[in-house]
This record gives C-alpha cells, sequence and structure tokens, in this order.
C-alpha cells in the first residue's frame, strides 16, 4: 500500500529525531518522496525569498490555533495472544447520513462514540428527531467507561438529551468546543448539572475501563473535529467521522498527517469510514474555493445580500462575518443555530469580530443601507418556519424583498428536502430577487470528503479492514467498491455492518458478528421529548394519504335513533350526506342483526367497523381510517 | 440573430429549387455557412467512397418514417392591421413540470394545446392527478373549435378523462399514435366513442375556425411529437413543448432544420419554449450516446439484467427490445404504462420484433436462463407498488433476486421523489445485485434540450418575443437569463406568464395581460374521478403530521356518564389512560358549565372542542384534529 513509505519516513523521523512536531508535516501523495528532504526550519516563513512550500505561505499558518503539534505517547502494548473479544457495535448510521452512535465492548467495559440524532423526513410526519433504540447499553450502563464526542454537530450530539440520561449520565470525552454545544444542549433539558466532561485535545490519550484512547484532529466544517483510535492488542479500531482534507481550511487548522500516518504506521486493525461523498470522484474542494467567490459577492454587489447556509457550518459562518466586517457590511443573524454556533466561534476564538458588527435579526432591530447590510440565515432546506420562508411568502417583519436583493445559497440540498428548497427558490424568483447557489457559483463545498479523501485517508492509516459507515448501503456499498478498485484492497477485508450487527476482532482477525449475536435496536422515534409508537407514525401515514371517517350511532338499547358520519380528509365531500346514505343502510342493517344487550360495546363498534370498511372498500376501493363510536 | 444567413439560404432554396424535401437539412451550427454549398444529391447514400456528411452514413436515415419531407403551403397572409386582439393563455405547466395546457382566443374562436397532468408529490397526499381548473373554457366551450395534442406523454394529454368531458368532446387534431394513445385512455373511461380525430402530420396545414395552424416535427423520448404554428396577422405562435436535438435520435426522425427555420423566416411572433433543462449547459446528450452502454450491458453482461425507464420512453424501450432480440435475450415486461406504450410502438411500427422476443412478466411466465434473459420494468422511481420495489422487498413471486442480477436504472430522478428511490437502492444494494445508474455509466439521457438545444431553436425560430413554459418559476427565469444572455435577446421581448395571464397580441406588439384580464384559474385535485376539496388536503396534512383526537362524551340529559378519548397518530399513547385525565376533567367542568338543554347539541360540541384544543395547546403545544361526539 502506498502508506508504506510514509510510514518508513515517520519511524525515522520519530527515532533519529524526535522533534517532529517542529517540522512541517509532508505535503501529500504527490511529492512524497522528495518533501521528507526538504524541511526548511520554522523560520523560513519570513525570509525575503518566496518559499515553495505551499504551508509557508498559507495565510492559515500563523493563526492562534487551539491544537498544537506534539510528542507522541508510547501505545500500550500488550504481549501477542488472546486478550479476548473486542466487539464494535453501530447503533446508527448505516441506513441514512445521520444517527451516529458506535460503541465498542471489551470484556466488561464498554465505551461510546457519538450519540447522534437523525432528523426525520417527509416520510416520518412530526417527528422531531430519530436516535437509536439502545435496550442493551441502558441494561449495561454500569460497565459503560465514557462517552466520546468527535464533533459538536448534531448527527453526532444531538441524540444528547435522549440519550445520556437513559445512560445515566457517563462520563464524557470531548474538546472544550464541543463540551460547550453540548452543555448548551443540556441547559435547555434542564441537565447541565449532571455532566461529567473531561477535556481532550488531538495530543490527549485516555484511559477508559480497559480502553485506551488517543485522537488526531480532523478538517470538516466545524473546528474541533476528532478522528478516535481505540487501541487494542490486536491493533488499533480507528474511526475518522466527518472528514474532508483541506490545505486551507476555513478553522485554519492544517491536517496534521505526520499523526494520522504515525497511527497508520502503529497498526490499525479496523478503519471505520464516511461513505457520504464515497460516489463523488476526485478530492473534495476546499472551504478556501468558495471563500473567493463569496468575497467576490460581497465586495461587488451593489445592494442587500441574504446568505443562508446550515446553522452547523461553524468555520464558514466564522469566515464569512469576518470578511463582511472587513468589506463594511454589518451582519444580521436569523436562525437558532447559527446564532447560537457564532456565539460559540466567538467564544472559543475562533471568530474575531467587533461587537458592533454582528446583530440578530429580531424584530425592531434597524438595519443599515442595503450596500451595508448582509443578512446571515439558516432555511436553506426550505424550512416552512425560518426566515427565508417568512421573507420569500412576505411575512418576514423585518426584511421584505426587493428586487435588489441579492439571496446566496451557500448549502447543498438534503435529500428529502427537493420538493421544499425548490418551492422557496420559486417564490424567491418571483419577488425578482437576484439568486445564487451552488450550481450557478461555487459558493459551497461540502465537508466530506470525497473518493480521493477517502483513498488518502485509508493509505494514511493503512489499515487490515476497511469499514464503510455514515452513509446508508447504496453510499457505503459504493465506498467499498471504491476502495476494493481504487486502492486494490482485499474485498473481503471490507466489512459491511448493519445496525447492532457489528465486527468482532479477537486475535484471529475481525469479522462480522453473526445474526445470533447481534445487538437487538432500532430506530426510536422522538416528538418533543415523548417517544412514538411505531404505530402512531403508520396511524399517521394512513390518516394522511387516506382520511378518516366517524362514524357515531345514535341509539338506545338496541334502536339506532341517527348514525352520524364525519370526514376528515376522506375523498368524498364530508358534507354530502347523500353519499353516506348507502353506508348508513348497511350500518343500520348490521347494527339490527347483530346488536345483543350481552355482548360489549366495543365488540359491536368492531362489527359494524367491517361493515363500514368492507363497504368502502368494494365500492370505492378506498381504506381510510375508521372509528365506529356507539 | 444568427439565423438569418440561413434564413436567406432557406428562401434560396425554396425559390430556386422547389425542392427542399430532396435535400438533405444542413448541419447544425459550426458548419452552418458551408453546409449549403455542399448539397450532395441523394444517390451518395449508396456511392462507395464513405460520405463524411453525418446524415449521409446515419443508420437511422433509411428506416420507414411516418413522417416524409414535403413542400410548404403558404400561410394566410391578411393584410397588415388590426384584426383584433389574440389572448394566448396559459392553464398549467408554469410552476412545475406537468398540467401543461394553453389556449389561444382569437375574436371569437378558440382552440386548446394538450390537456396534460401534473403527477402529485408527497405535498398532495392521496392525490391520483392535478389538472387546472377551466371555469373559463367550460363556459365557452362552444368558442372551442380544437385540441391540438403535441404528443402522447400524460404531462400533455393525462387530462383527457378530466378535460375532455367538461369542454363536451371537442374536435381533436393530433397524429396517429398520440390518437390511439388518447382513444386507448378514453377507452378506460367509457367514452372512446365521443371523441372526434383529425390526423395531422408535420406536413399538415389545418383550420381551426379562424386559426391556421401548421406543424413540424421535433425529437423527443416518444415518435411523432410535433411543434404547433399557429399562423396569426401579427406573426406565428409557435410552441416548440418538449423537445431536444438529435443528430441520431432513437425512433430514427431527423430534426427537419429547413422546416422549423421556414416558419422563422416567415415570421414568428412569440416562442414559447420548455425550460426543464434551460440550467443545464450544453447540448442534450444524444439517445444514441446511451445505445452504446446498454448494448455492452446487454452483450457482456453474465447474469440476467433488469432494467427499468420511464413507461413514456417509448423510443428508447423500443431500440432496446430491438438490441434484446439481436443479442438473444427474451424480454419480460413488466408495468402498466410500458406494456401499453410498447404495444403502441409494435402498431405503429417504431417497434420490430418477434412475438416470441416479447413476454408479460405476470405470475405462471416461465424465464429462460439469466443471460437470455431481460426484464424491463418501470418503478424506477421507487413507486412502492411497482414491480421493482416488490423484488426488493422480496415479495415478487416471478423474480427473486440474487447477488448474480444486474439492475439498470435507465431513467433519472424527480424531484420529490428522491427519498423513495434511495429507499429502494438501498434495499436492491442490500439483496448484493450490481447496480447501474446514469451517475455510473451513461444510461440515460434526458429527452429535453439543455441551453445550446434551447439557443438553437430561437435561433432558427427567431421571434420577436420569447416566452419560456413548461418548468417552474426558477426553471423559467433561468431560461429567461440564459436567452437573454446567450442570445442577445432583449429582455424585455422575454414574456413571464402566469397560470391564467397570459399574452395579449396585437399590431402594436405582444404583452403580459393586466390583473384584471386574468382569467381565473386554480390547480384542481383528483382523486380517482372524484375532484378533491382543498380543504381534504389540508385535513390530510394535518392529519398526516399530528393525527386525530376522536373524544366521545356519553351522557343523558346533562349528566356524564364517561368520556372517551381515541386517538389516531396523536403524540401521547393512546392507550395511556391517564395522560387524558386532566383533559377529561376540564371537559366534564365545561360541559356542567355549559350544557343547556335548550343549545344544540353542535354548539356544545363545538365548545367542548375548543377546551380540548385550548388544553393541548397549553399543556403540549400540540394541535391535532379533534372531534367532540355527544
Amino acid at each position: 500500500m502506498n502508506t508504506q513509505k510514509l510510514n518508513q519516513w515517520i519511524e525515522k523521523e520519530l527515532v533519529e529525531n524526535k522533534t517532529i512536531q517542529k517540522k512541517v508535516a509532508p505535503a501529500p501523495a504527490t511529492n512524497k518522496t522528495s518533501a521528507p528532504k526538504k524541511t526548511i526550519p520554522a523560520k523560513s516563513n519570513s525570509s525575503k525569498t518566496p518559499s515553495r512550500r505551499f504551508s509557508d505561505h498559507n495565510p492559515n499558518r500563523g493563526r492562534k490555533t487551539a491544537y498544537k503539534r506534539h510528542a507522541f505517547h508510547p501505545t500500550t502494548r500488550l504481549k501477542p495472544g488472546n486478550h479476548g473479544t473486542i466487539r464494535v457495535i453501530p447503533m446508527g448510521g448505516l441506513e441514512a447520513i445521520g444517527q451516529n452512535m458506535t460503541f465498542i465492548e471489551w470484556e466488561n467495559d464498554i465505551i461510546v462514540i457519538d450519540t447522534g440524532i437523525l432528523f426525520a423526513t417527509h416520510e416520518e410526519p412530526g417527528v422531531n428527531g430519530i436516535v437509536p433504540d439502545i435496550e442493551y447499553l441502558k441494561k449495561n450502563k454500569h460497565r459503560i467507561k465514557g462517552v466520546i464526542y468527535t464533533h459538536g454537530h448534531l448527527d453526532h450530539i444531538g441524540g444528547v438529551p435522549y440519550i445520556l440520561p437513559q445512560l445515566g449520565f457517563p462520563p464524557i470525552f470531548t474538546t472544550r468546543l464541543t463540551q460547550a454545544m453540548i452543555t448548551g444542549m443540556a441547559e435547555e433539558y434542564g441537565f447541565a448539572d449532571k455532566l461529567r466532561f473531561t477535556s481532550v485535545d488531538p495530543k490527549s490519550k485516555m484511559r477508559m475501563g480497559r480502553f485506551e484512547v488517543e485522537f488526531f484532529h480532523i478538517n470538516h466544517s466545524i473546528p474541533e473535529c476528532l478522528g478516535v483510535v481505540v487501541n487494542t492488542p490486536y491493533g488499533a479500531i480507528v474511526t475518522t467521522v466527518d472528514f474532508k482534507f483541506d490545505y486551507k481550511p476555513a478553522d485554519g487548522h492544517m491536517t496534521d498527517f505526520a499523526h494520522i500516518a504515525h497511527f497508520g504506521h502503529k497498526g490499525v486493525a479496523l478503519h471505520l469510514c464516511d461513505s457520504t461523498n464515497a460516489t463523488i470522484p476526485g478530492f473534495a474542494q476546499s472551504e478556501s474555493n468558495i471563500i473567493e467567490p463569496i468575497t467576490k459577492i460581497l465586495k461587488y454587489t451593489p445592494g442587500r445580500i441574504i446568505l443562508t447556509l446550515f446553522g452547523s457550518n461553524m468555520s464558514r459562518a466564522s469566515r464569512i462575518i469576518e470578511l463582511a466586517e472587513k468589506l463594511g457590511r454589518t451582519v444580521y443573524l436569523s436562525g437558532r443555530s447559527l446564532e447560537k454556533n457564532v456565539g460559540y466561534a466567538r467564544k472559543f476564538n475562533y471568530l474575531k469580530c467587533k461587537d458592533k458588527t454582528l446583530k440578530r435579526l429580531k424584530p425592531g432591530v434597524k438595519m443599515g443601507p442595503p450596500d451595508k447590510t448582509l443578512i446571515m440565515c439558516t432555511g436553506g432546506q426550505g424550512e416552512e418556519f425560518a426566515a427565508l420562508s417568512r421573507m420569500a411568502r412576505g411575512e418576514h417583519k423585518q426584511v421584505i424583498l426587493k428586487p435588489e436583493d441579492t439571496i446566496v445559497f451557500s448549502s447543498s440540498k438534503i435529500p428529502g428536502n427537493e420538493l421544499q428548497i425548490f418551492n422557496l427558490m420559486n417564490k424567491l424568483v418571483d419577488k425578482g430577487v437576484n439568486l445564487i447557489e451552488g450550481k450557478d457559483e461555487s459558493v459551497h463545498a461540502s465537508g466530506h470528503g470525497n473518493q480521493e479523501d477517502i483513498k488518502l485517508m485509508a493509505s494514511l492509516l493503512d489499515p487490515k479492514y476497511f469499514v464503510p459507515i455514515h452513509g446508508d448501503q447504496y453510499l457505503r456499498h459504493a465506498n467499498k467498491t471504491m476502495i476494493s478498485e481504487g486502492l486494490d484492497f482485499p474485498e473481503d477485508h471490507v466489512l459491511m455492518m448493519e445496525h447492532g450487527k457489528g465486527i468482532v476482532l479477537n486475535q484471529h482477525g475481525a469479522k462480522i458478528m453473526s445474526d445470533k449475536e447481534r445487538v437487538p435496536t432500532k430506530k426510536a422515534y422522538y416528538e418533543d421529548m415523548v417517544r412514538l409508537r411505531e404505530e402512531t407514525i403508520e396511524e399517521r401515514k394512513n390518516l394522511g394519504k387516506k382520511g378518516i371517517i366517524i362514524v357515531d350511532v345514535e341509539n338506545n338499547k338496541g334502536t339506532i335513533k341517527k348514525i352520524n358520519i364525519r370526514t376528515h380528509g376522506f375523498f368524498l365531500l364530508g358534507t354530502d350526506e347523500k353519499a353516506f346514505s348507502p353506508l348508513k343502510k348497511e350500518l343500520t342493517d348490521t347494527f339490527n342483526r347483530t346488536y345483543d344487550p350481552a355482548r360489549s360495546e366495543k365488540a359491536l363498534e368492531e362489527t359494524l367497523k367491517k361493515t363500514a370498511q368492507n363497504y368502502l372498500w368494494q365500492k370505492y376501493k378506498k381504506e381510510p381510517t375508521i372509528e365506529v363510536v356507539l
């Protein structure tokens, strides 16, 4: 595999110099062989002759960072042999993008990585959030030695209010920024005082029960994103969660190639790898690629600019706010998640701007001239009550759209939201505004790596087994095919997990658990904090498609006085009495035929319901929900 | 504009030779200037030296065609001056792709072009079809001189069963194939005997009241697709409906450039132009581009092939069936629309194959060996009950999927269907099959023209006014911008219509109607053949998201015996009696406080409903549908 030479070099560096942290990480793949020889002292940055090394003229290089390069710890090395079975069990993240949660079990100890949420689509009407059913972990909560959070996105931390209370608030290991975000969430639900945090950063090495856990920094659309390395006697279990390689990232923190390759060199048993963009060829676009077009828009647009982006895209929001300040625009924020994330970015020094640059777009706020205004908002997914949708409908009190306005969609379309996004765009276009989206200009870059990023990461880590995660079956299989073909990775060493059916790792290697060993789990649907029965969702789907008929039978001891039929959402007119008279006749017949004072009311209701069902199916081929009230 | 030279040439040809039909149409744009000089006699086809003209070695050139080139008719030329106002009024097709219907009104006469359907999405639950509300045309049906159908796709003819009976079955003008398709539809609804057809083809010139109408052939994914030219004293009104330029179309009928340009030369007032792919740069892919990869798949795939495509894609289905026959595969058809369309293709000689090549995939059918089998089916949009979805769920009796099977998606994703398509693909991938879709291989080409096709068509027709149709607001505005920038077309000569608010054309030119002149119309939603009230759809949406609570108050002359609360799809458990006891108490209080034998039962029910509404909102912030039954 490609990483071998790199590993050799790293080992040499580690052994001979022991000062890798003063050196610059080698450039990736292309000039890998020559890079190690040409290390340049750190001072060359200020030398008069311009350096040809990318890292020396990277404007972000000098930024104050939360992370410093560090000396490596030695890994726990148990003697070879049998040290028991280790099980890696995914609770989500394999059937859609979201609900990311995996636990690792070794003898009596369990650690959990992430407790993310899956956002509901129109196929789960009324649902606020989907998390895994964690019956097994609840029963074994005393064995949980820690929960590790890789970064602050909701598909990784959003399950906090649902999951942590069920687990009895185990110790949490994560970075300061992610801690703050989790705390903010816990405060809303009133259990912030129950959380016990241990701060980690990429140089940390933590013991959680039997487990020894290390971390490394990865680039994503939010700062302080961690790869997790769980050391085991059979090699490390590494999860690279959401990552891309970005040589010019928005948060200024470079990929630490040497650090990642170091783990690869030590020996990785399993690499759990993101599949989100596994169907997209090439390398992911750098965030810096989109900053240039956005700068141009901010600079040359004569009127007001309304820019929408994912509230979770903390890094981009921070960069754009700093840009706006430089170009003399005041930024008006709208959208709860965005406001919160911008707050965290300022608190943790990932955004440096004056107080007066930032305002909330709240009722009564006075806005400056259009060419000094940037409204930054969420709602680019067409959410019905988001500020942007209200602007489009003309219902927003502060912002009345004019043809001079420019609206920038710095976001992609999440599958399932296409229709409502098109509806939003149609309404905006009807207002005559100038609309810029990813298709027109390069104003959005994904935070996830494409095929080449995945190949590079897998090459750096050089795992024995490759495990596609974070994506539905289609994307994960695409990842499998891609890595097998693109890296000549042996196909039988690509392991495809299912929810609850993970990997067994022991001295003989790794394999997928048998169906017998499967840990039962399913999706848990929540509306507010109430867990919905699956039947409730089915009922909703039926009601939503077919409507309901309520048959009110007024009767007195076996004599029908009157039958009232009320409908909601049924295809025949609810007020059309005539349409229902044959049904009423049939119901009356059934009632008279089957009434028996000895029978329960419920049984009679059931009989009448069957009559109505048969009638409606035979006459109209319809199956509405039917409720009979005696 | 670019077409001037071409027009000059065509005029010269027409005047000097009067035999344009024997000549080959000039090659498009690139070698436009030299082409006219190099006309080659038709016989050169059989000459020994290979021709460098594309048309001479076009394998489809020799196909028997339904269309022959023809001499042009002279157009009616009224003297310049005032001949009354002509109104072009769209009834649909401007807010989504579908529901295409436009009528043209000149003094007392009306002609209608297409009566298409719009397919419902998950935002219109339970709806089978959406057509325009045509109150105005119903009132004026005696003035309708004809309905023209441009081609047999459902977004153009699907409204037949809803619209034609309302209009009293006016005379229909269309091609033989489209007639057959309309007749087939009318037979299902029992009014085939009421239809009066007049056959047209690209050489026809028809009189419909005051209107003189001509046609030209355009390429699309179904044969016999017509552009419509309505001659008026102010220039022609031309609609190019669904078209792309395809130099090697699947049905073998070439674009008749000279014919189209001829209308441009005579003078076009309005060009109503498709916007479906107005955001996609370049020329549309030729259908022949995808036949090659599909041939390879049919040839080299060792196992069974299951290919899904739009049932409406008659041309592609025909070509693939012919290919399969050549390569020794029997074709098993599944999907009602596909079976019907393949039937029409055979009947009208657009598909030539042996009887034994084609079989229906019906229960009991015996299939040959896998490598001699091609299953061709619909269901690529993830429709729940389509054969492909049933195969994916393992519910299809004839086809049990195996890892050796190859599934080809020769279709695109219709916006709004993404999620269910992904669900389908995930299930297929889970079965281990080999899945090929448009992204992997070039196995789908759109039937609609891209930006360059649109520019070429507009250049050939050289209209005074350009009118983007067929697409939502976003796509139509994209078309406007594209044509203004790409052709230097004056922006104020691009007219943006709305449903019911069309164009007024008179001797002074064309302009959009005022709001006062607007013809009232809205969407008419149908479930089966019953028109749904808009409230019904709203009720369904509410039920589907929030559920329903049925409060059954058993009472006897002012005394409550018992309150039963039943729920469907409500977020609290229907069986959780305790959760509802505070609500029952409140309802009892209200009942006791407001009961009055003099009041109607309905009024009391309303009062109790309000109590329940307030309680649920205040306690849970929920707004389910509530029904109170006394």
